[in-house]
Parts: structure tokens; sequence; C-alpha cells
């Protein structure tokens, strides 16, 4: 059994937990939280959860510690640090910074003797396989990634700061002229606006200006003035029972010619209802990958693009060849 | 520079020596033919054709022989023969065989302290790996492999040994309406004839009987009697003019749940203006990987399975990180 250790307790946690779940060579053995850990009830009954600094002596009976942390803070302090006592993996997600973060965690699992995983899940992830795949296989053509129908936390987040606005939820949607010219092997040169459009859907505070709210929404720098963005108001019973879930997804294609000139297309895309629990399922694959690197006597630090797909899977190479090659 | 070998030179050693065009580490050492090699014209100018003979010392300065021969009798004898003396790669693609021709290669290549490469290319190949990441991803689904629309050379060679037909093409087309309950999530129970339809186009010989022909075609076993088979016949002009090409592409779908009965899909599929083109160019890119699989002082024999994604790129770790993850 592959032993894994959750830091951290919010969406993320709790689909890792729940994934673990699936993998019957897989078991959890704790959650480590910097909440009182009688504040924290998890779903499975008799796992402990206890402080993180319970981690500190790097004696805790983990084969993995998967950190469930944001990667705007949480993740460039945590996973350098935890490095050094555990494996590792994380789901550090802001592209700019992955070669630093690299570098920081590389030293780290490095100098303890153990195999950390950056940037695991789906985008950075899966997406990033699909992307390296097609690259190396049609050297000459464009890349395109789409993301969405989906919800962005990041502005639904934006949006909730506005004043006058008590609750909100946005999605990401591609605009599917663009998949189409993409798909036909035209390789457009695309604008942010003429990839995807926003939509939101806002609950205003009472006596709040509707009018104000949304231009606000849609002239937001970085956020959404580069975007055709349209702004639904509705109650807050409308959100709870329609707008609920985290649901999203994506696309990447490649498209290129042969040396004679003749048109490919690869194209990868998934649909998920549940954002964090899809993301959780992958680092779970990717933790068993880790512990098996870590058991060969591997140390450092791995991204997707470092582990043979093969060590992501419960069963043998044979079983492998015999039934999915 | 990787310097690559090709043996065999139909339509699969042709799109090798064109997809070695595309990648600026990789030249063409030699092509190597059981024909008279005066009889063999290439499409690179100062490459030397040689006879398959010249192999036998294991003393040709090839880094790696790509194997381009066929999978009923050519790999399960050369491949095995060839890997005792250098690093080989093959698209053997018999998938019930793979088994025993993976066991046979690795003796080899172990022997012969090689490292060998089977079954690369589309399927098996880059759909085995989407099969296998979805698997390990979902624990919990179902999975979905369509092929087409493209040219199986098999169904129209089988239709052009039919007396009465003097040349004949056949599409394999996946039924749209199967795809979508796929893509719905609906994990259907598709029976073959659900899966696929076929489409032939038949040029008759002179004074043929269209009816008994186009009988012969819907009733024959295996090839499609299990199928909704529709024969056109045409005039070897329109053949030549219209289904010259050999595309092809196809779908492999995981449909699944988290361990809340979320629904997750992840869908991959190829769109391939030529068939042999495409397969040559995942094979350059697994010749790359062989190549520095061996530098390392690996032996034996693998599958797509069990190479990282990173050693099929020309660039760095550092540089894949930075741009790609």
């Amino acid at each position: 059994m592959t032993r894994i250790g959750i830091l951290g307790y919010g969406n993320l946690g709790r689909g890792i937990e729940l994934a673990i779940r699936q993998n019957a060579d897989m078991e959890l053995a704790a959650v480590y939280t910097r909440r009182d850990p009688s504040s924290v009830k998890i779903a499975t009954d008799g796992v402990p959860v206890k402080p993180t600094a319970d981690l500190e002596a790097g004696t805790e009976a983990l084969d993995v510690l998967v950190i469930a942390g944001g990667s705007a803070t949480d993740l460039p302090e945590q996973t350098p640090h935890f490095a050094r006592l555990y494996n590792v993996v994380d789901s550090f997600d802001t592209h700019a910074h992955i070669p630093d973060h690299f570098a920081a965690v590389d030293a780290a699992a490095i100098e303890g003797g153990h195999v950390a995983l950056i940037s695991c899940g789906w985008d950075p992830g899966l997406f990033s396989l699909n992307r390296l795949y097609a690259n190396c296989i049609l050297p000459e053509g464009a890349d395109y990634t789409f993301w969405g129908k989906g919800v962005s936390q990041g502005h639904s987040d934006a949006i909730r700061r506005i004043e006058g606005v008590a609750d909100a939820k946005q999605y990401t949607i591609p605009v599917e002229a663009a998949l189409d010219a993409v798909r036909a092997g035209k390789q457009p040169q695309l604008t942010t606006r003429e990839k995807h459009t926003r939509e939101c859907w806002v609950v205003l505070e009472e006596g709040a200006d509707a009018a104000a709210v949304e231009r606000e929404i849609v002239e937001m720098p970085n956020y959404f003035a580069d975007y055709d963005t349209t702004v639904n108001f509705i109650t807050q019973e409308e959100l709870d029972a329609n707008h609920a879930g985290l649901p999203h997804g994506g696309f990447v294609l490649r498209t290129g010619t042969s040396a004679t000139g003749t048109p490919m297309t690869i194209e990868y895309s998934l649909k998920l209802g549940s954002n964090p629990e899809f993301t959780s399922s992958v680092l779970v694959a990717y933790a068993r990958a880790v512990a098996r690197l870590s058991q060969e006597g591997a140390a450092g630090c791995k991204t997707v693009f470092d582990i043979a797909p093969a060590y992501l899977s419960p069963n043998d190479p044979a079983t492998l060849r015999a039934h999915l090659l």
C-alpha cells in the first residue's frame, strides 16, 4: 500500500481524500492542517487529522505527501520546505514561475534524498503532456489551448470583491468559431478576445447599482477588459441552484504538416464535472509514480515530462502491454 | 546528430525519410532494402541504399535502425534479429501478438545490449498512451476507441482480391450517434455494427457482375459481414482523382466518475492527411528517445509506456518546463 498524507483540507484536499478511495493500492495515512485539527472533520473514519507541525521531524509514516495548497503563497514555501523531508506532489500552476519553483524544490529534494513532482494536474499537467507529445511528433505546426466551458475561481473572486456584489460565478467559454478554424488547420492568429468569452452570474446586494457593477466588471483590466463579457443578474437562490459546481475542461490542439505538406491535427480535450476532483485524481495517480521512483532510488524534482506513463498504473507492465497497448 | 537507418522502403520507409527532414538533430544514414539496391531510388541525395545483408555484421554506423516492415511476416522476424545488433524501433501492430513479440525482442536486445522500441505509431502508440493515462486517472470508467474516417488498407486489399474487381478503396467511418452517446457519458455497450460503418469505392473489371461483387463484399466474414457496408462503383479515373490518399485518424475516449459520482470525459483524437506519414513522424520522435536511452546505458525492449515524454523532444528539460508545461 502507498501511504498518502494530505497537507491542506480545502476543495483539493477533500478531492484527494476521495480519489484515494478509487485506488485499491493506496491509503490515506493522515491529513495535516494549519487550522485547529479538532475543527477539521474529514470524510474518512479512523484517519487522524494532525497539525502541520507534526510533519517537521520528517518522521511521519508517509510514502508521499500531497500538498494541496494554493500557488500564490502556500506552495512556493511549502513544497521546497517539505521536499527536504518527504516525497511530495504539488499542483503549482503559476506558469511564469515554474522555473523558479522547480529550482527551489529540486535543491531541497536532492538535499533530502526525496522525489518531488511539481505542477501536476490538468493544466499544467495533462495539457502540458499533450503539448509536448504533439510538438515532438509534428515539429512544424502551431499550438492552441482553449479553456472551458468552466468556472474560473480567480475571476469569480474578482467579481465578488466589487462593491455591491453579494455573490458571483464566472464561466470561461471557448469561442466555437475559433475552435473550428483551428480544427480546420488554418493556423489562425487569435487575439485574447477571439479565443474565449466570459459569462458572469451575479447576485447583487440590496440597493446595489446594477449598471455600475456591470460596467466595473466588463472594464476590469486583465480579468475582463480584453474579453467579450456578458453579465447576468440573478438571485442567490438561482445561483445556488444552477451554478453550485466547479465544472471545467478545455482543449489542446496542434495542427501541422508533414514534410510533404500533408495536414495533421492532434486534439485532446477534457470535460470535467468537477475541476478539483479531477485535479485530485491526477495528483493521486502521479503520487503512485513518485512513490515508485523513490523506491528505485531517484531523488530531485520532476514534472510530468520526466515520468514514464507506466509508473502511473497499479498494473504491471505485462498487463499493460496485453490490455492497453 | 542522431544517425537513423531505415530498413524497408515502402510507404512507411519513405515517410520516415521525410520525417527526418523536419528534425534538425537527426540525419538519414542509409536505407536498407531486400530488393536490388540499384533499383531503389530514394528522395535524399547522397544517402546510400544498401542491401539488408550489410546490417548483419552489426558494424553499420547507426544510432537507431527503424524497421519499416509489415507486422504479418517482416517484423516478427526482423525486429528480434536486428535488436541483437542495433537499437531498433518498429511499428508492430498486431495487438494480440504484442506479448510474444515483446518477449522475443526483449531477449535479443538484452543479449546485444541494445534498446528496442516496439509497437510505436498511433495505434498502437499514441492511442495506447491515452488509454493508459486515462485509465490511471479515472480508475472507474469505460474505454472507447473509434477509428476513421480513414482508409483501411487491409479491407481495401480484401476487396481487390474479389473476382471482377480492378481496384478499390475502403473507408472506415465512426458512427456519429455512437460517438455522441459516449461523449454524453452514457457508457453504452456498443456492438461492432454500432461503432463503425464501412464505405467502399470499387472499380469493376470490364464485364464484371456488379451485384455479385457487392454481395461478396457485404457478406465477407470478419471484414464486412458485421458492419453496415455501402458499395459504390466508380471508374478508375474517379478513384485516382478522389481517393488517392491514405488519410486516417480516430478517437480514444474514457468516460468515468469521481468517487462522488461526478462525470468526467477525456477525449483524444487524430485527423491525419496521411496515415504512413504521421506514423513515420511518431517513429522518428521515438527513435530520438531510443538513442538517448541507449546512451544512458539502457538495454531491452520498451514500449511507449516505458518512455518518459521528455525523451522525445530535441529541447532540454529547462526549455520544456519554461515553454510547454
